[in-house]
């Protein structure tokens, strides 16, 4: 790979990337672009421009942008659609914002005349392979830039070492190692490494930062209303909302009731296992609330064929493939299932749990009329159950006659 | 179907199965012999002794079976090392209990010289199906009775008549029409119909009888550890216990924290949907459980197989078709996977939650030399995740070019 | 059920439809209106009417169309798509007629007034099945009457008898049983039952009627080029033909080659298994070819998820459910999958097989650049491939690690 | 990787891996062990004696050891028993050899205090990818040294001049460049690159070299009988023979009458297309044998379940993670749907083609009670089907009450 030109940097204004932006300048001598994105990370992002500026990154190569109705619209909701989870119950937070990070990291390139990115993910883990995978997917020709796998900067003191020959500011409580490391964005945050590396202990209560203890929260249930149209939640208690602003007041509903936390050890892509605390209490409260609405709405051929795809459909994120043949086919697939996707649920919410307590839509295929204890007025003839069975039976009764035979 | 002989009769001894019973003694002329199982549900058996005899069947005629630890060992265990939910969210704990008693029903025919048996399930559920399809596998030639979809009691009033006249007699209770309907046996206790078919209301909390209300359950989260060998829960606390004993104390343990309700709109094999409540507080919490040591002991190759193919194998044990060649053939997977799935997790129960926050294992495949942010001794170079990207990012580039060139 | 009115027959002009139509007369008193569709069956269609006339029906419903190209082009080339064979062979000929014939019995229904529709297809096959599946989804109101599983002309006698007391004409050949039962379209050609019933037994030259035998088929290979757009055939020799032309074109070649012949024993939906031969000389040409153009147009993403799923599909498709949720769901991933299987095959035809022997298109995926032998100019760096494995390895090693430490 | 001490290399005596042989000495200073295995390849082996002991082998570091009837009994034919076949159509020849050779060189490094193996697989497919993957899932702290992605021989000039160099005798038809590359074992001849790697470009005859042209081939169909017990070919024409004698003579045939050319596009786990000649005879045979076979003795849960993952097993197999825990899991599924895959099967080989013509067998499910068009005497009652189809049609009909309701 022939050095760089012009990178386009994923830049958070922090310690570790505005170190990256100081190492492509001084190891490549190339210009940098930075592009900082709001995805609901909860933190101010001019302060970035302010240290871009301050490291001598030009005007005009600044770039911070607000993604959040993007990411929900175009990434959070689709993948909802499918009741995703990895590994039975990790709701991907982190790993479906990449995919959306490195689409503008790459028309940013173009824009700009850039010929590589970088970003910040270390080698380790998944984060290098979905933001490589999603540019070079969108981009052949860019070149991605991965300091953490390139560089000696190996060890904490190094990297303060290299920041203060480099008049990078350093926060006080940057210094120091971090206890745990933060990812986060407007579905979840994560923590993980340092004091969470040992699965058999359990995560320190500082750990949480996004959701209350589930001990501390309101002693009294909170019941919600949450509406749904062809699979995506529009309303809230009646409210038409967007669908950033839709994840932001599930957020502050399940904070405020502890719910969406998860200890969980998952596979990684690149071979080990890792420990997370994963905090994602708007998507758990989605989660549930989709799949009560999907109950009445869905019927069961769509719904087992969509249930029967979701892993696969759940590891193609996980492992970075948004932008692949087969994560668009099957969001053909899923998209077509949620066509009637649309009416209301009831939640309730309290002390780390959701739950769908009530459902109701025009779309309906619950039929009363079919499963009532009650004279059904001959909407279903109980003497067809028989000959269902019957012909159900039948290669079984073949096997049983065989497997008698021989013995 | 030439009439019945013999007719071995699964027996609750409670009134609709005691209308059976008389059912079958007036309508075929046949002799009736009585299988009465305790599969947890709570209740004494002796009873159904008492009420057989009364009720002219001949005391070799009755047969009275614990079943409990056969049930768990063999069927429950089996199906939770697949972490087994139908629809995302069901348990399964009606669907099977079935093929057990289908299995001692036709055992005990064989056994008896009977050439049909009898069972008390409706003409628009499951359970018809779980039992005739049990029943014709284990025997292809018997027959198999199911009064509901045959006799023309069709209304409670006539039930009652039919009871009077042939001096069956009603509990005070059992007179009017109970406000819903319910199943009960070790892991589950299902409840449904009547106040419960609308499901957009709320169930009303006089329905759940197995779990106390979250709202009231105690204030502090409880610890318990759970200890695996290959797949099945065999100690609590360190403490061995057998397959029963082991669901029965997480039982205590999920009603006292009301862990396990779940509020369900579920798609029937034939053919609609229906809403039920079920209340499963021990299966919940193995459920956890089970997931939590497997994240340790299990590798994503294996962990993810099993995950994708779990639906169909719910699909099948819903449907009735445990004693099936698809079914043995899953088990026979599922169970080579679980092979080193043991070792101990440590849960948190807390208002109606289950989670998962500790887990250690000598079969662990995690790797803290691998995953840890610290110098990891050269356990994993870094370098090597940029070949792996590369070549898993070559079809992807390929397509972007194709794509391109095309544009 | 209520009596039907007015019933929509399909109707070929044969014995046992005739019969069909009288006895809806006969035992109902309704009027019929009769349905002659060609899909290439490969028989006038004018005797029907002729026929229909004769036994009263009235001209104005009588109904008689020629529905190749709709069955080509909607039917035939989506399932296509999909590379869909039934138990690793069967090419569903018979199964993807279904839906469109009875997607016209109900529309003609719907226009002429009939509140019923009637097939000739016995109860123990599968057309009974699709026939009325497909009624039921696309008119749940429709009453669909299967005369074969009413009525009690159970031997060929009565119905002879019941022909000759009806004044319907009785071709000479027919008076007797035929020695096997055709079914015939555009895509192929079945035969079964009677000689065919033993399947240890080989099936006799004359059942082949479709195709020459491979013995006696041309000495020397022929080649021909067919060119798709979008994964459907659109010209053969460089010819633009329409979606039927190209069958039937493929099946002239097919028939002089002696391709497509499957002698071949099948699970039926309706739980036995039997033995039919099926002669598809277009269709197995049509395969190899969409194979041929998917190999370097469809990437391996694409092509496993499409492979991995048409097992399932072809399942959906036999079964009847080709009006349903889930096959338009597949349909949607399998159509999305399609969007660049344009291109060329060259195919090579001989005394019973057809063989890709080229392919080429705009649209490849196929880099000589990557795959040669010779200097690459660094278009694939060999070191990625060390890092690629070492990955891929991490969860193996592991795996080994743990399992010879617990030794 | 600190240096290799003592390596076990993958030889076959042939240029190439003698220059391996030498390299290695030279390069690395280490003991060098020759593995040769006779897999079928139809090559003499001794001759790879005496040019180790020439290169310096010490005797007793040369291992020389005929596999064919473990390759056949442990890698072909459970790979057969599930009708494998990679995207469509390839039989796997080339990847089910692997395992095995990884299996012996691990074993022979840990006999002999080897701390390393080698092999002759280019960086560019996918054989380095499967040796690799098997010798770490075998001994995770083994080396495995790959020359071709290593040293500098990136030319044959380059090769044939270290050969010259190091005293390497260098057979005349191996100076120049071959024009195209083989490898073949008892299960399949492969050719590719070079001559072969324009995909439009048809194979030249020269390159068939396992198989007679069908053209030629004998005028008349040849009829055999296979034996299956278990899901394994035990028999041929009534005569048992061992597996390795088995294809061993299913390859005669198969070469005689043409049998199991294949001319493919495949994609490669390393991520390009790649184009290959592929010659497969007795296999072939045995794929549409064991079709055959399992048409009778399996039933349709069994068959529809194995058939939905081959797709994915053949996937591991090819990307070379036969000891992995989902092939094994998969394994067990498959194996358990074997128990009763006994009988046999008639085949008819001609020209290029086999098709099964006839099967029997004491465990066949065929039922001609059941499925004849004569009278069944009450096998199976046509009024069944009603209700069957009632309840699948239930669904269908709810949706499209549905469906109606919103327009």
């Amino acid at each position: 790979m022939s050095a760089p030109k012009k990178v386009v940097l994923a830049y958070s204004g922090g310690l570790d990337t505005s170190i990256i932006l100081k190492w492509l300048q001084t190891e490549y001598g190339c210009e940098v672009v930075t592009f900082t994105a709001d995805l609901g990370q909860g933190e101010e992002l001019e302060p970035a421009r302010e240290k871009a500026i301050m490291l001598g990154i030009k005007p005009e190569n600044i770039f911070i942008e607000d993604l959040r109705e993007e990411f929900v619209r175009d990434y959070v909701n689709p993948m909802f659609r499918a009741n995703t989870v990895y590994e039975g119950q990790y709701l991907l937070g982190t790993s479906i914002a990449r995919p959306l990070i490195s689409k503008r990291l790459v028309e940013i390139a173009e824009a700009t005349g850039a010929d590589a990115v970088a970003h910040g993910a270390t080698g380790k883990g998944n984060d290098q392979v979905r933001f490589e995978l999603a540019c070079y997917a969108l981009n052949p020709e860019i070149k991605v830039i991965a300091p953490w796998r390139e560089w000696d900067l190996t060890s904490r003191t190094k990297l303060i070492d290299f920041a203060e020959k480099n008049q990078i500011p350093i926060a006080r409580d940057k210094r120091g190692e971090a206890p745990f490391s933060v990812d986060a964005n407007l579905l979840h945050t994560s923590s993980e490494g340092k004091v969470l590396e040992d699965p058999a202990e359990m995560a320190p209560d500082y750990v949480f930062q996004r959701t209350d203890n589930p001990v501390t929260a309101p002693d009294e249930p909170e019941y919600i209303e949450v509406t749904f149209d062809k699979g995506d939640a529009v309303a809230i208690d009646g409210k038409a909302v967007t669908p950033a602003e839709m994840l932001t007041k599930l957020n502050e509903l399940g904070k405020k009731h502890g719910i969406g936390r998860l200890d969980f050890v998952e596979n990684r892509f690149v071979g080990m296992k890792s420990r997370g605390i994963y905090e994602t209490p708007g998507g758990t409260i989605l989660l549930e609330a989709h799949r009560g609405i999907e109950q009445i709405t869905l019927d069961s051929g769509a719904g087992h064929l969509k249930d029967s795809l979701m892993p696969r459909y759940a590891e193609i994120i996980y492992n970075g493939f948004w932008f692949s043949p087969e994560r668009e086919m099957l969001q053909a697939l899923i998209d077509k299932s949620q066509e009637h996707v649309t009416g209301t649920v009831r939640l309730q919410l309290f002390k780390g749990s959701v739950f769908c307590v009530g459902r109701w839509s025009d779309h309906s295929l619950y039929s009363e009329a079919h499963v009532t204890f009650e004279d059904d007025a001959g909407a279903y003839d109980q003497k067809d159950a028989a000959g269902f069975i019957q012909l159900n039976a039948l290669r079984l009764k073949l096997l049983a006659t065989r497997n008698r035979r021989l013995k």
